[in-house]
């Protein structure tokens, strides 16, 4: 897919987004909508308990699944990475994977949301702090949609790319102490590297493993191309489901991966280097701790790579169709 | 102060509990009491916004000072700790330290909880994630108390202690991902520590910092006894209070503390193990990885610290009285 039609299909979205701005008058869950126990209320009304371990003690996992243009992208890919969550983590959906899929398609549907991100949290529940290992407690399921978000809007993607640094005041969690496999919102790491990037005037922060190598930033993953082949750490990062689309458009497009140890030296030498994630898709870095990254430019690569990730969503193999009521 | 003393000071506890269980068919904040937004609520009633950074991102920190026998134990020290730890991760006490003792106290006089742990919990508050990093949120704040509850029952301290085991299947978070020294809720390494434990039969988890050294447990600190030496970690772990108290017995008795990198080996060949924690006080451990630590028996540096700790909760110097109405 050229640049011409991304542009299309970022034009179509900001018209969707149009849409919905005009609706938040008569929509309650325009700006989002949770599912609580089995109730529906707008998102930013929505209350769990404070005795819940998720919020007591940061006992949760989840995922986040995007709704693009009205339909599901790779939500199954998305289902199964949350149950593999829950098992690493001791949890259990409190209720089966059919009916799971069914709420939340339910919940975007009641929603109206066009262009979404879902996110599904599981935590341990209520239970008593001593018996934080019992394996008898049932789980909560929170879920919510919110429009869809832009880790790095797209506007910023086609053009200038974005600022990033390598964090030099903290490092990424090991996965011996928490494991990054297992989707979490204990970002405190995470956290501590945005403080960094503001103060240091970038965006984007990456983190290394403390012994020389890259791992992930929040809530995206890190890819370095140099002579042709895209480098993206094995290690101390999630499992992305975004990355796992850039290694099968590598694969369609004959590029080589490889998945492997990354050391961070590779990243102030090589080509091009870009992020990945639900949320924001293929998001350019053209500036590394204040240094032009492909001369300041979004590399062929990455440009190539965004298109095809954004055709993806057009591919019916990927996607479920919403079924909104009106 | 001697064992039958301690004994005495334990009856009291159990009859004011007993007194308490009594009262909760009268009042409602028997179970524990919460102060959210500036309403009171009975602790299992309480609920946050899903969308809190504290909830949302575990963006949070937190202190939790008990209180004994009517009376706040080192109420200054737990507050000047919580705003330390703020000052660490960028947020900021939303009200005065004044108002926030006073609320405080307010709180766990209206509960009529005479023993209790109180938790003061401050979250980023409601931002959009890709502002995390932004200075200019107002952050908010919950509180809650709940009846005193013990990491290691008094009965058990005195008599068998407990069981513990060093994990070898997850290492603490390093400071330089998580820094330990800002009390927090994100415990995804000490819940799998917990795991471990229960899955070796034992109930308690110390952690190694991953390079063979000791640093703490989920809400404990841990202190070794060797030729009348006490050691403790000085990184990797929490500055407990109730460890301060230690040190603080340890100088007027004449002990040697040694606050300073403890290698974990030291752990299977000192004469005495103990744990400490607001949640419970001095808890002796006689088993580690299944073999008898001081001959199975609590050791008497260990009864002596114990028997010491809970006089100093009848010293004015550290108490401050709750001002019950009835």
């Amino acid at each position: 897919m050229d640049a011409v039609a991304l542009n299309t299909i970022f034009r179509a979205y900001d018209d969707r987004l149009a849409e919905l701005d005009a609706s938040a008058s008569t929509n309650p869950y325009a700006r989002g909508i949770a599912w609580i126990a089995g109730e529906y209320v707008p998102l930013h009304e929505a209350r769990v308990p404070l005795v819940d371990q998720g919020f007591l003690h940061g006992y949760q996992t989840y995922d986040a699944p995007a709704v693009w243009d009205g339909q599901f992208f790779r939500l199954d890919d998305h289902i199964a990475r949350l149950e593999a969550s829950c098992a690493r983590l001791r949890l259990r959906l409190p209720i089966s994977r059919e009916e799971l899929k069914r709420l939340l398609a339910e919940m975007v549907a009641k929603s109206g949301l066009r262009d979404a991100l879902a996110e599904m949290i599981v935590t341990k529940g209520i239970v008593d702090t001593r018996q934080l290992a019992s394996d008898t407690v049932i789980n909560n399921l929170y879920m919510f949609a919110k429009p869809y978000s832009w880790v790095m809007r797209h506007g910023m993607q086609q053009t200038t790319g974005g600022s990033a640094i390598v964090a030099r005041t903290v490092r990424r969690v090991p996965p011996g102490a928490i494991d990054p496999t297992a989707k979490s919102l204990q970002w405190g790491d995470l956290v501590r590297a945005m403080f960094e990037a503001q103060d240091r005037g970038a965006t984007y922060a990456m983190l290394t493993d403390g012994d020389g190598n890259l791992t992930e930033g929040p809530a995206f993953n890190i890819l370095l191309v140099n002579d042709g082949v895209i480098y993206t750490p094995d290690r101390g990062c999630l499992k992305g489901i975004t990355r796992e689309c850039v290694f099968e458009i590598a694969k369609y497009s004959g590029l080589t991966v490889r998945c492997e140890v990354v050391p961070v030296d590779m990243a102030y030498h090589c080509d091009e280097i870009f992020l990945s994630s639900t949320a924001g898709g293929i998001m350019p870095i053209t500036s590394l701790d204040g240094q032009a990254v492909n001369g300041g430019e979004v590399g062929p690569v990455t440009k190539m790579v965004m298109s095809e990730y954004w055709a993806m969503h057009y591919d019916s193999k990927y996607r479920l169709e919403v079924k909104y009521t009106d």
